[in-house]
């Protein structure tokens, strides 16, 4: 018999349901968490993709709520919903500056597992920053490669 | 004989070289997605990586093209080519305001492939985003890591 | 004996400790180039994740200073650390303005492997861009998956 030395990748997918309370940041951490718990993933990379434009992934401040509500309110002075000069408003007012905010930050997330966790900073945590007035259900696809 | 179960990982790769027409957001969804059936992938992550800091990738709404006119504008209007201020200009006034749209949007796009297909959302598509006057032969590394 | 043809797929990882001198871009090309050349990676994908929310990882125009000097320039313009509506200020005067800086640029980078080294454009490097007025210890993971 050949002595084979292979690394087995093991590849894991789930399509998350979030529902958003309309605009600002919701802390999405511990569902990412559970899941990676679930799956016993104890090293690799996890893939974390929104299937939406008016909507983003974003890594922010997990401790103190003021730095959350200074992201909130730059948005809203740098983005307006109330300029004129908009044209895409089919769908209101929120419409055309729900899509610059998400072109401003991110749309995918790529974060290391080790140890059977998250390799966050202290104070990092994983957010969907809504950017539609309305709640809304959003879906986020979590890929986890891992050896 | 031993049971051997493993995981087979395939990789793909290329260079597409796209030119663009100038400022503004250039559809290459199709071009993508054609490349994923060309190399019969049905599962797995798709990498792509812009070889340029003077241009982006980005992924955006695909159905109403209001919507693009909108980032064009906002990204006018927030990084003009005016401004007195820039000292990078070596190139021309579109110079320093390149590579600010650049830093401000993406690079490189994570996105996951199932069924055959990226696995995008409804309305999402990929865009080029050129961020230079005249037009430009643009380099995307495309990735594919499957199962 | 069966045939069996795989792919055998290598697993590195390092934690990068990197100081930076205060705000601004921090060239850290080299960091990661040497480390791929020790690690003998051939080809693959490159995953870089900062773990703070007061900085940034960007790739960026690495021949004339003055490209950084104008992001810099922007960046400062664009959220200034002396706006009065900011709450989150435990920190000092650049506590929300470093969290938002963060938030409109990346916190990690995926960069392809060719023929032993990072597949970047002629005129890219990768930046670290610290957003607090004074020196940090910043933590970059390296992750590299390769065939």
């Amino acid at each position: 018999m050949p002595a084979i030395i292979l690394l087995l990748m093991n590849w894991h997918k789930i399509t998350l349901e979030i529902s958003t309370r309309g605009k600002g940041l919701q802390d999405i951490t511990s569902i990412i968490r559970a899941q990676l718990q679930n799956w016993e993933v104890r090293e690799g990379m996890c893939f974390l993709f929104l299937q939406h434009t008016s909507a983003s992934l974003v890594l922010s401040e997990n401790w103190d709520p003021t730095a959350r509500a200074d992201l909130d309110t730059f948005m809203e002075r740098l983005v307006p919903d109330k300029d004129a000069w908009y044209t895409h408003n089919l769908e209101g007012p929120d419409d055309a500056t729900s899509h610059i905010r998400a072109m401003l930050t991110d749309t995918s997330l790529t974060i290391p597992v080790d140890d059977s966790d998250l390799s966050l900073g202290t104070w990092q945590g994983i957010y969907i920053f809504e950017h539609r007035s309305r709640p809304h259900l959003r879906k986020v696809l979590m890929r986890v490669m891992s050896i």
